[in-house]
């Protein structure tokens, strides 16, 4: 029996518990996660509350990341701009990263799944090839806005379905993974996709609309920000680089 | 400013307070619906439970429709199925139906909404001439199945979003709204579409794959069940007919 890939769209669904989770936030969180990464940062904690954020970022002598309104709550190191992730500023040290949808949707994955990479289109095909090389089913959890479906992490979840059959066709979709890939498959340019979605408006309101295009780079990372271990309410994350195939 | 169009794909989203909702569920309450008011039934009451839909039909000496899993539950007239909607059993008659996603969805926008239509394939331009004459807000309300989003309803959504922007392409979309569309644009033919549910898939299970072919017929009806009368937990439609434009 070939496996099973899910695709939830929206943050109000419950997570079928599965082996493999990817989290999606394209717009912003976990292409920030990716780019810090990327950049240089050891590791990357995320926390549900600000305040929670401050005191992890405290304990570890870790730089405070993230975002509410999409701009850097007061005292923040850094906000959630992929833009921001300046080798200069983060090589070598912890990051503590709290956002609106996207650090929601990883700890919901957290406790459905026994593994957790982050997704976006910065990433998706070292993500497609990380939750390929692991056993068992599969779900692609979208971060959503406003407790509801977004249409940027719905076309990342269809990338990433599109590039998972390329290395496993057999695959079992359900109907999630079918919309989402059908979304994917009839805008194959990004970045007008993305631009057109809340998020990005919501962005552009604040003056980030710059932020979109880095979001919209497929493929520029080759790590995939891996769920290392649950310390209390927040999820350390490390960089793995998936090999080719 | 013009009006929003929103579509809520996943039955687990709370609905925005609106004028205007069409309620969707494909494959097959809204089909079933549609086609037993075409068939002469005189009006459709929704109830969400078996018992309450049995002393409903009673009361009102009304046939009996609907399904659990799929199949009508002992005692009932008439299953979920559209081909059952013959004129020779239901013309002038009351129905009460009762069905597992599509009786909750209806009461979610008769929770959120002032006029509630009940919408699929068979009815889309109807459907879709109906809500463009009221003033207000609209949202689409996908059914879905097990708490989740489904292919075959997203699709039928696109399919009324699409329809709707011919009338007013000026108006305001969601998230929701574009992805839906995408789907639908994507897929021009509706069979192969709406066979690659997992409703299609359940039903082909119980024997009634011919009914997936009944849905797929886009305008086949030209009339919309409207909602007439909330009377205690029930819902009371008949049919109207929307003047074409
Ligand atoms: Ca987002
Ligand atoms: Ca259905
Ligand atoms: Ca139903």
């Amino acid at each position: 029996m070939p496996r099973r890939l899910s695709a939830v769209l929206s943050p109000a669904e419950a997570l079928p518990p599965v082996a493999t989770a990817l989290v999606v936030d394209v717009i912003r969180a976990t292409t920030t996660a990716a780019f810090l990464l990327a950049a240089g940062a050891r590791e990357l904690v995320l926390t549900a509350e600000v305040a929670q954020a401050r005191a992890e970022a405290r304990r570890r002598g870790a730089l405070l990341a993230g975002e509410r309104g999409g701009l850097p709550p007061e005292g923040f190191d850094l906000g959630n701009s992929p833009r921001e992730a300046d080798p200069e500023r983060v090589r070598g040290r912890a990051v503590v990263m709290t956002t609106t949808n996207g650090t929601r949707a990883a700890l919901r994955a957290a406790g459905a799944a026994q593994r957790v990479g982050l997704a976006a289109l910065v990433n998706a095909g070292a993500a497609v090839r990380w939750a390929a090389a692991r056993e068992g089913d599969l779900v692609l959890v979208a971060a959503g806005r406003e407790g509801r479906a977004a249409l940027d992490d719905a076309y990342v979840l269809g990338a990433l379905v599109a590039g998972f059959r390329v290395l496993e066709p057999g695959v079992r979709l359900d109907d999630g993974a079918r919309l989402a890939q059908a979304l994917f498959l009839a805008h194959p340019e990004p970045r007008p996709l993305l631009a057109a979605s809340a998020a990005a408006e919501a962005l552009a309101a604040v003056g980030l609309a710059a932020d979109v295009e880095a979001c919209a780079r497929i493929d520029a990372l080759a790590l995939v920000p891996e769920l290392a271990a649950r310390e209390g309410a927040a999820l350390r994350f490390r960089p793995v680089y998936p090999k080719g195939v």
